[in-house]
């Protein structure tokens, strides 16, 4: 089966074959394919689109490209977690631990942040001494020991999105809905995961900015995992705003301790039980929705997440007395404080803005090969919702390079917007997409 | 302004800018544009078309990626043709001095064939000693003292095309209007001539095999051409039977000279005479329609468009006295006659097919790196509408390797229907499109 056939008939709109779906993934693999055959392929993708059967193929071939873990040492249900990503998106490193202290398996691989979102691995590498590229045999024995692991992908998981996500990076192939789906879950069917919960981000701050899209990502991501044979499900998510009040590294994960010692910000702590709660369910380990949200609960109350946090710190080489000391984390040498210039309730605190104010001030990266500044960041005040009085502090922000604050200053100041009343409140999730159908809980889908 | 913002702007079926058509043309050339990008934005086009406008910014960029050839030295409109290719098309061999006999300046670089349709240059080269590949300074000077010149493009000429022809060749993106077009056209518009007279080939045999879309293709060509401030027409010629009786190369140069000495055949002679009189009107050298043809007969007459090909031969190194002796040219060593299998009329005879048999003889090549079999080649003693008695002779196939005959026979056998009653006489020239409107002259379109 020629390259060139191939992309002609995805050109001209064809449902492709299991047999042409392996070969375009064999060849980019092994480089059979050249790029300028996978990118034409790849843009007749995005405008012609992929069935379900054909994503289901393609993410498969994607999965099985490299490694694939499995994790058949360990008993029980292994449920894994992914989330498109936001501003403030800490949850994982908060639901791993959290899950685990349940008595659910929790394989994870993570990603770095690019562009406005964060990214957990730069998160977990505030921590002194964490250690995210371990071998698989590694990952392996602390999932069987702690029942908790965040690690990078290892280098040989899922080689072909590797290749592919790089290419379409610079080809503007990025925005497609079977192209995104199939990077995503080949991952995790590359990961040891037998059960999913996923947090499809919507919103300002998110990939997905409408209800729609993001709905239609979560059915296809669904999908995928079901048909894979992986129960899965998917929360739709609000990122309007940022979760929490912690948009950096080191700031993100003191935030994460808070949560687990069950002083975290409201939104935060509740997605993060709500979402614990189905995988500790999808785990085996509670008999209902109830059953397992209280031992969630009970599991902070005791201090047994906290714990087990602890110990995954510990056994990925990091500086565990971080748990009790966030004064052990990286932190920047300088602060500045955005006051607001009038009295009222914050109606809106803009997400995709708060986000690259971090970058700005060096939490992030625009580009793959930047350098991240560990400790810069920012706590949010304020949130929309909140009253403020003229000259309150609404956002500090935190810094170690002096020539970044004016830029950081311009983006931050438009992310906040004062009005005279309280908005309506949003809630937080806003759908729920699952093996046996789906609900939504706002209007707008 | 970046590849991949210029990608996505036309994926998302935006008009591009001129800047950002420039841009991307500059980029294939110099190599500044990866050919992943490259592939990714022509199959963006290809899915997302092109204005006429950025099809003419297109074009312009590619004709001056390279050399520009200009002929100020020669006085006069310079009256360049073009064929879209078809099978036994070997009009430009006969044109260029049948119009320079009447006066007109005829600068044409040519290609080779490839799959099923034959090339000008390959039949050239079946002329002892003839060389196609002249630099500019000789091209000029042959221009200048014969009136006409045919060689192959040199290397700077339109190089972006070059680069990019060979990329959509492996990517799927050969089938577009405007890619298409571009690529025609900035060769034209490199190549030196003031005027144009194109000959758009349509039907079975052809690229475009449909009335509507020569039809489409006749239009993009002429608006580009007078966008560029050439006056352009197009003749949209039937190719549905291979045109005159011979098909390969030795074979069809000794056609040509049949037809330069007034005793070729009826179809291919017809359509010489008229697309040679719109270049004599074009070129300036005739006052009405009728003049031009009366001029363009008179020249075949009295043997001086027969005396000009002799010329040209001649200054391009080639040996002239074939013109008197076809018995000089390459001739194969075997030959096997086809006959029929019942009486009747030859109710058609497969353009396609007939490439196709004469590519498995070795007069053609599947890739381009394929060698020419100079001497190999088809006559055809039956054309459609004529009679045929069972056992008669209805092609002759002329062939040095023996090991190609069987092929060449499965192909040339289903290629000829013969039936009980001749065909309805279907005209040649099927429309005309020029810069003052169009004219169909036959159903379909």
């Amino acid at each position: 089966m020629r390259a060139v056939d191939i992309i002609r008939a995805k050109r001209d709109g064809e449902a492709l074959s299991r047999e042409a779906i392996e070969s375009f993934v064999r060849g980019v693999t092994d480089g059979s394919w050249e790029d300028y055959q996978a990118s034409a392929f790849l843009m007749a993708v995005v405008l012609k689109g992929m069935t379900a059967v054909e994503t289901g193929w393609l993410t498969d071939a994607m999965a099985r490209s490299g490694d694939r873990v499995t994790l058949d040492h360990i008993a029980g249900i292994k449920v894994g977690k992914h989330s498109t990503g936001g501003v403030g998106d800490k949850v994982s490193i908060v639901l791993a631990p959290l899950a685990a202290s349940c008595g659910v398996v929790v394989p994870k691989m993570s990603g770095r942040g690019l562009g406005h979102t964060g990214g957990t691995l730069d998160k977990l590498e505030s921590i002194p001494g964490f250690r995210i590229a371990l071998s698989l045999e590694e990952y392996k024995k602390i999932l069987a020991e702690v029942g908790c692991c965040l690690i990078s992908q290892t280098e040989n998981i899922a080689p072909a999105d590797k290749k592919l996500y790089a290419l379409r990076d610079v080809t503007a192939t990025i925005e497609s809905l079977p192209l995104i789906a199939a990077s995503v879950m080949s991952k995790k069917l590359a990961e040891g995961s037998t059960a999913l919960v996923l947090d499809v981000k919507c919103g300002r701050g998110a990939f997905m900015q409408t209800p729609p899209d993001a709905r239609a990502l979560a059915r296809a991501l669904v999908s995928i995992g079901t048909t894979a044979g992986l129960r899965t499900e998917a929360f739709i998510t609000r990122m309007d705003t940022p979760l929490g009040r912690a948009v950096g590294n080191s700031v993100e994960i003191a935030e994460c301790i808070d949560v687990l010692s069950g002083r975290g910000p409201g939104d935060l702590s509740a997605l993060v039980v709500r979402l614990a709660s189905r995988m500790v369910l999808l785990g085996g380990q509670a008999s209902s929705d109830a059953d397992a949200e209280s031992k969630v609960r009970a599991s902070l109350v005791s201090g047994a997440a906290r714990e087990k946090l602890r110990q995954m710190i510990k056994w990925q080489g990091g500086d565990a007395a971080v748990v009790d000391d966030v004064t052990r984390l990286p932190s920047a040498r300088h602060v500045h404080m955005v006051t607001a210039s009038k009295a009222g309730y914050v109606s809106s605190l803009d997400a995709l803005l708060v986000g690259r104010t971090a970058v700005a001030l060096g939490a992030g990266r625009d580009k793959k090969s930047d350098p991240v500044d560990l400790s810069a960041g920012i706590l949010l005040h304020r949130k929309p919702g909140e009253k403020v009085s003229a000259g309150d502090t609404v956002m500090e922000l935190r810094y170690n390079d002096e020539s970044r604050l004016s830029g950081a200053l311009a983006l931050a100041a438009p992310a906040m917007v004062i009005g005279d009343t309280a908005p309506a409140e949003a809630p937080l999730v806003m759908g729920w997409v699952h093996d046996a159908g789906e609900q939504m809980f706002v209007d707008g889908f």
